[in-house]
């Protein structure tokens, strides 16, 4: 645009030397001259009373900046335009935080002035990269694969069962609408309706308070297809995923792999695991066999007893004295244990757990014992934490930069009632079908059937789900859902208008307490003595 | 695909002969050949025990069909498939009526049976096309000129003024969310906020009742964008209903044409006329100019009295008798008043009426003498039931296959209040900033203030409309917005899922008392005598 005329509006950045003002808008910034001629001392006077984020016109000529003067780091760093007329739009007075990524802000702060705060880079590119693949998503389902975006009302009649919904009263006094928690009512009305293939970018809303990855009201891109079957949705999800994957993220391939929810429990204690990292679940029950630790003892003694571990790499430090033999375990790890100097004892036995756990000198390894269905899960929540803690003391465990979606599927049917572990009620919906090579046991043994449920799983968020739907007693095959959540529930770089802090999800000490203990293994040799430490 | 094996699953559609088996899916129609091969008598005997509308899966072998037998009004009709298998998906019941466009159904019972209802080929056709103008909004409004898809909150603050809200209770005694009006607030924090170009496809809710254009709760295309100015936005308008208009309704053209608020309220007695067919409001006043007709003289002496009429092209219809000289007013414009006789003596003031009105033989003239802004919006309403009344006669007023789109400008900023007309009231919202030239008569004649504000009318439905915004007193430029209202405020052939029959809004007989007198012009010779059945 060398030589031409502009007109410029947008937000000043910066006032540089009485010489510059850099604009910012949507698409950038860009560096205005400030006249310096003497018949122009009006001009420069009035911007030389701008404040910075005052909103202006500039009406102005583009020229190349001279020779030496250009800036490479700006996508307008070639030119610059000389300002021949400015108007105030908009004068800024003084603001409660400057609009400079560096500049740290209260969660509190940046939600008071959220005009403010969005006018930042970080959060300018949320929004922006959330509408870009929102439409790509659509693009993809709509023109591609030709499903009908159909929008279905959200005042409408409680659902039984599910999260707790808000209510609406209506103009008859004493009748509510209730907010949907999903659309799933009309989905399924619109598949026998003939639609055939259905989706909708789904207002959802549950009266539930806050969580890190999922408010009171979110969206979930809803999806119902009648005539298919678990394989042809989730490769229809991985064509989604992959079509709107933002440039600037990488590459990611498909398919993706695929675990099944016991595998899932057995390697990772939860059913969503993040895969970025190792430190899996080791069952080390046979080397506690015939252990007369007492605890242990017990533990085995119940149903499905069992002892497992953790092997946290360099889950020790070493002390800010450097002395390489005097090893203290991670603060906050440092689980006391009145029983270790009985195991300690046990040289044989400790030989085989640093086998079966893979342990290496200065690793932090965790062992459990107790029912699997409580061992398993608290490992679980253990691991995410011994992360969390080693990243927060500088040690790489997860790569923010890489993106591992998981399939996880198999999941079982049915799950012991919270209140009563004796009763068995659906681990999903009661719709969801089992997998036909499980049918026949659904009157027998009911706990070993599988439903046709697969969630996708993305660094340990479960970012969507769906099942196959039990259209008639004997024939479970008709159509199926996928829920993508909220882009919310994507990875810290993806979210849009959260701001919710991602406070983990800390295992409480009450949680602890019947099951642990911590062994630190303390030396570079494997066969060698237990440190004092201890 | 001849000779290719398929597997077919939809609806049957018919059952022809036991020989054809007719099956829908949502692409259309296609014909199974029934075997009948004395081998095959199972498979045949299954397809005979099938009912119309149960959902089935066929295997089989595409087929020409044979010469003579090609179906050209069906798009698969020169094939079909030789069933080889078949699996009984759902079975039907006897439905509580036809799927078929001709079976005529009540309202009640459509709304009972959606899924059912939504299975006809006009609801399907409807939600399809809704899908597909949106998606084409989406993609002119963000992949050509880079509007960022916001989605706001809908659990929020109450807005004060406006429409009656929805109240959600919150999990705090006492207080209260509300459902938004619009997301109006949200996106001009968004235009502070840097965003420049936001739009949404935005729930908005109302708490006032079901209307034939707006329900509890709708849909409308959302768009707020900075330093733009009102030209900007209509012609960006303009593209974007030009863009998204689907192929199958014919050619429409931009620029639109554009009307002003006093133009329309003359021409047509209300701000959104549906242009299609004249009848305009014609003010013949000076007829009656020195009038002795007691209700006339008193009607002009009142401040803005005036006497207008509108003339209705064959208003009056032949009796069965044929009778050339019997002509009778259509049955319920027959409006009696006993001060017609009076009229009719003044033949001199019949002439200049009629050459006013352009009146021809077996018109029907309406004549209304009041204050003007009563006389105006109450003839424009008659035109609108005329033209109806005709219309379920037979006689052809306005082309339902034609869109006239229209836009309405020069809005006055302030109206009369309702409750105490002596003081002003915003015409739209406060924050709509005055006509730059109209600005210095604001604090001394607020009346002639006009708004820039514009509204986009489409056959005589306000469907969108939108005003540039006051972002400092003394400049009224800054960001807009365009409001087009859901589809569903679209005409008939545009509906989604809106099924609210369109009664029309007739004027009540009390409406008329004060102001209305008819006048029939009985003969074919517009010097002639009035008849007697007046």
């Amino acid at each position: 645009h060398v030589d031409e005329e502009v007109t410029l509006c947008g937000w000043i950045q910066y006032l540089r030397q009485d010489l510059f003002v850099i604009l910012r808008d949507f698409s950038g910034l860009v560096q205005i001259l400030i006249p310096q001629d003497e018949s122009k001392s009006e001009l420069k006077n009035a911007f030389l009373g701008l404040t910075v984020e005052s909103v202006i016109m500039v009406k102005g000529r583009v020229r190349r900046r001279p020779e030496g003067q250009e800036n490479k780091k700006m996508s307008t760093g070639e030119i610059e335009v000389c300002a021949e007329s400015m108007e105030v739009l908009n004068t800024c007075r003084k603001l409660p935080f400057e609009i400079k990524e560096f500049v740290k802000k209260s969660e509190a702060l940046r939600m008071q002035y959220r005009y403010l705060d969005l006018r930042s880079p970080r959060m300018q590119y949320n929004l922006r990269l959330r509408s870009q693949m929102v439409m790509k998503m659509r693009e993809y389902l709509c023109n591609l694969h030709g499903f009908v975006d159909v929008e279905t009302p959200t005042l409408f009649k409680r659902t039984p069962g599910g999260a707790k919904e808000f209510v609406v009263p209506s103009g008859d006094p004493g009748k509510f609408y209730s907010l949907p928690q999903s659309p799933q009512q009309f989905k399924q009305l619109l598949m026998v309706a003939g639609i055939d293939r259905y989706f909708q970018l789904a207002r959802c809303y549950r009266d539930e308070g806050s969580k890190p990855d999922r408010q009171p009201e979110f969206t979930q891109v809803d999806i119902e297809i009648s005539f298919v079957d678990q394989a042809g949705v989730m490769s229809l999800i991985e064509g989604l995923v992959h079509y709107s994957w933002p440039e600037d993220k990488g590459q990611i391939n498909v398919p993706f792999p695929s675990m099944t929810y016991e595998e899932a429990m057995r390697d990772y204690g939860v059913d969503k695991p993040d895969t970025r990292f190792g430190m899996k679940l080791v069952d080390v029950t046979t080397a506690f066999q015939g252990s007369q630790i007492e605890f242990i003892k017990d533990a085995l003694l119940k149903p499905s007893g069992c002892i497992q571990a953790i092997c946290v790499p360099e889950g020790t430090v070493r002390t800010e004295s450097g002395d390489s033999h005097s090893y203290v375990p991670t603060p906050q790890l440092n689980l006391q244990c009145s029983q270790c100097s009985l195991i300690s004892k046990q040289i044989n036995l400790f030989k085989q757990l640093f086998l079966m756990a893979q342990a290496n000198a200065g690793d932090l390894i965790f062992i459990t014992a107790g029912p699997r269905e409580n061992v398993r899960p608290l490992l679980g929540k253990l691991r995410l934490q011994c992360a969390e803690l080693l990243e927060s003391y500088g040690v790489p465990v997860r790569d923010p930069s890489v993106f591992h979606f998981l399939w996880v599927v198999d999941f079982p049917l049915f799950l012991p009632k919270e209140d009563n572990p004796e009763m068995l009620e659906a681990a999903h919906h009661p719709f969801t079908a089992p997998v036909p090579e499980d049918a026949h046991l659904l009157y027998t043994q009911p706990r070993k059937v599988r439903g046709q449920h697969y969630d996708l799983v993305l660094n340990g968020c479960e970012v969507g789900g769906g099942s196959i739907r039990i259209h008639s007693p004997p024939c479970p095959f008709f159509s199926v859902l996928l829920v993508i959540r909220d882009v919310i529930a994507f990875p810290k770089s993806f979210r849009g208008h959260d701001l919710m802090s991602h406070a983990p999800d800390f295992v409480s000490e009450e949680d602890l307490k019947p099951y642990h203990i911590s062994v630190v293994w303390p030396s570079a040799d494997i066969e060698g003595q237990q440190d004092n430490s201890m």
